[in-house]
């Protein structure tokens, strides 16, 4: 085979006709495979059973003595705060423990933000005529669309190896008072897998925001699911701050959502003691704090950070056979052909394609015509929308290893067709869509 | 002993000095009670622990095959939401499962509609200028305090034996599209007790507010929670309103905070099919759902709604003996003088105690410094601020019944000192306080 850049005209409908057959017969196979979402696999939920198995009654009582089957501690059992201040390089006193999903704090974050305002803000984000927030894209969906739902203008910026691009961050940051936040999923970013490096989380540190209540969501998810031997490196947001005082800038989150069990984990916010106090505050009203049962469950399962990590090398044992088949799959299939490129990352939950533009929506719908699910077109853009129509985000780690590779064999069969037609400047046929869904994940 | 109102002012100073020197006696005890929030005791949370014995290999899949450890289903487990569909009166699709606590759904709602709106109005609640809640009173703080934070006016609606005075509902509700809804605890009322009568119930029904967008807040706390041979009946508002058709205007809550664990229980919603939908969607922005492992256990554990109350009859006998107590204490210790009223519960957390006008904050202070924590003098009014200053909210689930016993013989001396100081005309004097505090429960 060689480049689809390279071929004539004739040899591009030769291989397009070659192509199709090839997706006639697989799509004959009646597939319901799903790589839409990044959801552990039952394998991977397996490993954190023992953590059920422990006897209840050991589970009553905190180390101050609290009984956790009852009302209190607002903000978490402190040994549960010590745990995660230990994950995250934070004191215990910067944790506020919270429920079964860190997506609902940041929610909550952004709703009492926008209703009630920020600790040292002058007023509710909801009285700034029209309010934006930065999405560095791709990015992750569930991100954008909170504050979309909360009528925030999204401004992409775009992402670069490093991280979002901080000339862009800095400029709409510092120029713009009605430009509230940012969203970074810092640590093997969804979907690009890509770290932050040190110059860029000393940037976000630095930064001097315009607006007097402006927040960096730093959305720690995969900050102990490195699953090579080579972990990477983030540089402490907190510690970065310090330099330049500007720890009340940084809201920070992690769940165990991929590390124990999604949505039946526990989350935990991290942050300045002048915005955990403000916060506190808020959250009283809400609610008398979240299950420490849960809390002491996982306290004492994992005991240490340590525990935590030694735990995720488990976890990487079976996802990273699911990316190595992955990316084989897109090599082989996809790269003399040239019609794509690829990330390949050391942790987290995604790989990020980009095929020739004008070709991902194509690529999606062929798919999941032949029984493939996979994640939206644009859904890591900000209102779902790609300007270029290029990229797809690959989740590997929910289908079995043999549907897996299934998936990606018609992944790469649909990107082909798709790059064939575009090359020929052909409308894409209007092959029959199945009914859009929302399947659950992150 | 005679009636306080029939001594005169001599025999009142000398039973003052009588009393003073029973309460120095007492304080000289050093005690460190609290009977301030409805909390239950370990001896109710102990009857739950089989709950968490279960085998959690048994709680991986739900019936129609969902691994509850994984993302998805946003609503809840289907036979979660039928096992509280049951309780509740209702069909399951009627049911959205949520977290450990109903006072986080119910601060959820009340913000959803806040920047949202709700089904069916023409705009959210934030934008009409000066937003009305009623409040039925003495009620709960921690109702009146989330409508409070989010700048409501708070409108007191005085209780009945029935229930909130529908006269006074009415009036404010039909007239006034600035009032937005009603906070309600229909059964075993927090903290008077009482059940509502089945004329308030389709008085609720029949209610025709003047705003497009009124929600009722029915928070069925208490549903399960009677402890005397007689259980109350409270009419199911769903089959009220279907007369009128006004379910859209009703939201339901319950919570097993007071049925398995305080804070590590589930929560569950009832309303309408529009009202479902609608909030759903809210929902699906904020979360991927709430912990599916805690529903299961729930509903393995107790299998049907029956199974809930044969369990709740065990709670029952816990609760009894502390309520008889505390209701034999106030007879023997206040009954003859004259200076108080209380209610008679068949069921809930709560006694509700009307002493003289002007006492209640004044018996409160005394009790907390003779080592004796009521809840706040005032707090079961809108902005913690009784009008006449007489009701106080005794929760004696809580302590142990021996400390009961001494807690309310510290309560009645205070009671009787207060009351005599008053009807003396003196100023109280200004005993030292101890620092305020926020213990939690409901």
């Amino acid at each position: 085979m060689k480049s689809y850049l390279q071929m004539t005209a004739d040899e591009r409908v030769a291989e397009l006709a070659t192509q199709k057959k090839l997706y006639e017969r697989e799509k004959s196979m009646g597939y319901n495979l799903d790589m839409s979402r990044g959801k552990p696999d039952a394998t991977q939920l397996n490993l954190s059973m023992d953590m059920l198995q422990q006897d209840p009654y050991t589970l009553i009582y905190s180390r101050k003595g609290t009984d956790v089957r009852n009302y209190g501690e607002l903000a978490g059992v402190d040994e549960a705060k010590e745990l995660f201040a230990g994950v995250l390089g934070v004191q215990p006193e910067n944790i506020i423990m919270g429920g079964q999903s860190s997506l609902c704090l940041m929610y909550d974050c952004v709703m009492w933000a926008f209703v009630f305002g920020v600790y040292g803000g002058s007023k509710p984000w909801s009285q700034t005529e029209k309010p934006k927030f930065l999405c560095p894209c791709p990015g992750y969906d569930r991100h954008f669309r909170i504050t979309e739902t909360f009528g925030f203008e999204l401004i992409s910026v775009p992402m670069t190896a490093e991280g979002p691009d901080m000339d862009v961050v800095r400029q709409y940051a510092e120029s713009d008072p009605a430009v509230k936040g940012i969203w970074c999923v810092p640590k093997y970013s969804n979907p690009t897998g890509c770290t932050y490096s040190d110059a860029v989380v000393e940037a976000f540190a630095a930064l001097k925001p315009a607006a007097d209540d402006f927040r960096i969501f730093w959305d720690n998810a995969y900050i102990v699911h490195g699953f090579r031997d080579r972990d990477d490196e983030l540089m402490n947001i907190f510690e970065a701050c310090k330099k330049y005082g500007s720890e009340d800038m940084v809201y920070e989150f992690m769940s165990t959502s991929k590390v124990t069990f999604s949505g039946a984990g526990v989350a935990a916010f991290a942050a300045s003691r002048n915005n955990i106090r403000f916060i506190t505050k808020q959250m009283s009203v809400q609610t008398l704090g979240y299950n420490k049962i849960n809390q002491l469950r996982h306290v004492h399962y994992f005991r240490t950070p340590d525990g935590i990590r030694k735990h995720m090398r488990k976890q990487a044992n079976y996802l990273r056979p699911k990316f190595d088949i992955t990316l084989a799959a897109l090599k082989s299939g996809l790269e003399e052909a040239e019609i794509g490129s690829w990330t390949n990352p050391n942790g987290g939950y995604f790989i990020s394609y980009d095929g020739l533009p004008g070709t991902a929506k194509r690529c999606v719908s062929l798919c999941l015509d032949a029984g493939v699910r996979l994640t939206d077109a644009g859904a890591a853009f900000p209102y779902g929308i790609d300007p270029e129509d290029k990229n797809i985000r690959i989740a590997p780690s929910y289908p079995a290893t043999a549907e897996l590779y299934k998936s990606m064999t018609v992944f790469c069969i649909c990107q082909k067709i798709a790059a064939l037609e575009t090359l020929l400047g052909q409308t894409p046929e209007q092959l029959p869509l199945a009914p859009a869904a929302e399947p659950a994940g992150e």
